[in-house]
């Protein structure tokens, strides 16, 4: 069951594959997560239709009955959702609200995890002169059950000119806490041990009050650790000309997706990002997905690339307690990115089975 | 006074050096203003001791009697105000929300305009794939007086695990109908009038909807401006991607302090970007100011480059009513950047009289 790390036998996997390129896309993740994992544990998949193409045809988002039997999985991978844009029987924000959020707030995935590396030959938009600094690799903890996100809030005088209207970002203790340990945690097991926390604590005091406090607070259990603050604007700067001296970051829900969605644009894109949405506590089970979306203009073609898709296969199989086999995954992506010749054009299911290979080989 | 635009005659002028480069940056700000104004524009220079020196030495950070004569300023020139980073004996914070905020808002500067540019020859980070594109040239209209940076929240039970605490996000349909529709006319002023709004209108619901609604009803009024909408997120991808796709960008408070972060890393370092808040009514004055802060480890030693801080100077006059002479100024740094040598070392004065002597030229 989702309480306690799988470490053999069955491991319950609900796959909720999407749309555009999402089926794709998983469909290459499974592939080489059936080769990478250890022979004694086994995946029996469910899987869910969820989404954009549900959402049209039934006018369902996440019905409850599907959302209970989700929570009873062991882990979750997740294509990509959404439609082609502006569709106008689509109300925007729908699918992030009624199914990505929803999923996150009700199992508790207080730690999106999203790991940043420059890989050799991936296309990184920075110039050789930032590249030839040293190595990137980096992870963004980035709090996902509250701050900005979680709808509090309202408006007053809805369409008239005397309108007023309010986003509130919610800051517990109890919540900044454990993503906070969570981060030194990750960054304890890091060869440079560093953190560095993210906010605005100049402009928005409240918040950035109870973060700086707890990360003091926490930071005195990990004297092991090296840590450091810096400002989201100033966060900017040190992404695009110097990313090298990040190797954790731990941030709250805004700022983390602004953050995260910088540091998958400077390695090479978010094709190649991954991530995985934690309940550190394994009291629900955690899921993993691609940054990217569902690029409904390439759908169908089998030509998108499953990098992250199978890079996301790698983070569930570390969370389940399988490091070495993410290892494995990680390492094939690695060299099969190594061996892409510029201007290659590979379908879909070949990129997965050339990792997969790799993986066995 | 300073509700007119100020055309000919004397303009009162109210000057804060600050802090640490701040004065060194100012007085080459101030060189360039006197020789390319109109010979009918006289400066009556008015300088006000604040920053982080003056509260170290007195304990106060903006007086009333202060804020009083800064609002009878025609215009305002800063430096930059900050202490060394760390010093104990300087609240963090108390700088950025007791002067810079707290002049914003009460000098009621809506817009706050950061023009980006990569000129030939400054060292961004982008690949040189990137920047082949194209010519970068965009300015983003950043909110100033609303959104998160009201200080509206608070905090319950604060120092134990059960604290609470908020930050309150205030958006206005007056507030956000005139900063949308000053970036209008900014946009359609300019060659390519283009406007694009950057939010997060899937998440933040309340906000966004204001937001959207105001965006999409002054667009009407604009048929000659072509708009489009992007998530600060993606803005993170396009701006490191392809930051042609950008003329003018229109975002809240938050979002537009990260935004020019970003752009002005990208276009060469915040060494070169400036920045206006202005009050397009006129009902106060408004500053100008260079991006960079106050440097404090280089103080002293006139190597600082006063460039960002010079083009502060070409935004006020282009704000008085004086754009050729803001043009004389830009064209002067861009010649000046454009015959910029690699490693070329020229102490602060040099490079002021430089671009002075171009403006006379
Ligand atoms: C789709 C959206 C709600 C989501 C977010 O803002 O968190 C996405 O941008 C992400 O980063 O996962
Ligand atoms: C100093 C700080 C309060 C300020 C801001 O956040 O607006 C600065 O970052 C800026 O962008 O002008």
């Amino acid at each position: 069951s989702a309480a306690a790390p799988v470490t053999t036998g069955q491991v319950a996997l609900g796959v909720i594959p999407g749309d555009g390129i999402g089926p794709e896309v998983t469909a290459e993740a499974l592939k080489v997560l059936e080769v990478a994992a250890p022979a004694d544990l086994k995946f029996a998949q469910t899987s869910y239709d969820l989404g954009a193409e549900r959402y049209l045809r039934t006018g369902e988002v996440l019905p409850d009955s599907v959302l209970e039997e989700i929570r009873n999985q062991d882990a979750l991978l997740l294509g990509a959702v959404g439609g082609k844009p502006n569709d106008p029987n689509l109300p925007p924000g729908i699918l992030e609200r009624g199914l990505l959020l929803k999923l996150r707030f009700e199992l508790d995935h207080y730690v999106n995890l999203r790991p940043s590396r420059i890989y050799p030959g991936s296309v990184s938009p920075l110039s050789d002169e930032v590249l030839a600094k040293g190595e990137v690799d980096f992870v963004v903890v980035r709090e996902g059950t509250e701050g900005p996100y979680t709808g509090n809030g309202g408006a007053l005088r809805v369409g008239t000119p005397a309108e007023v209207a309010t986003e509130v970002s919610v800051n517990t203790a109890y919540g900044v806490e454990r993503v906070v340990r969570d981060a030194f945690e990750r960054a304890r097991r890091r060869p440079r041990k560093k953190l560095t926390l993210v906010h605005k604590t100049n402009v928005l005091v409240h918040a950035g009050q109870v973060w700086w406090r707890l990360f003091q607070q926490v930071a005195e259990e990990y004297p092991d650790v090296t840590t450091d603050y810096s400002h989201i604007d100033a966060v900017m700067i040190y992404l695009t000309t110097d990313p090298q001296r990040f190797d954790v970051i731990v941030t709250d829900n805004l700022f983390g997706d602004i953050v995260t969605d910088l540091a998958a644009a400077i390695s090479g894109g978010i094709g190649l990002a991954a991530s995985g949405n934690v309940n550190p506590d394994r009291t629900a089970p955690s899921m993993f997905e691609p940054v990217h979306g569902s690029a409904p203009d390439i759908a169908g073609q089998l030509i998108a690339d499953p990098t992250a898709a199978i890079l996301s296969g790698a983070l569930l199989l570390d969370h389940l307690g399988h490091p070495e086999a993410a290892a494995r995954i990680e390492a094939a992506v690695l060299a099969d990115l190594e061996a892409r010749e510029p201007g290659q054009q590979r379908r879909t299911p070949e990129v997965g089975d050339a990792i997969a290979a790799r993986v066995l080989g």
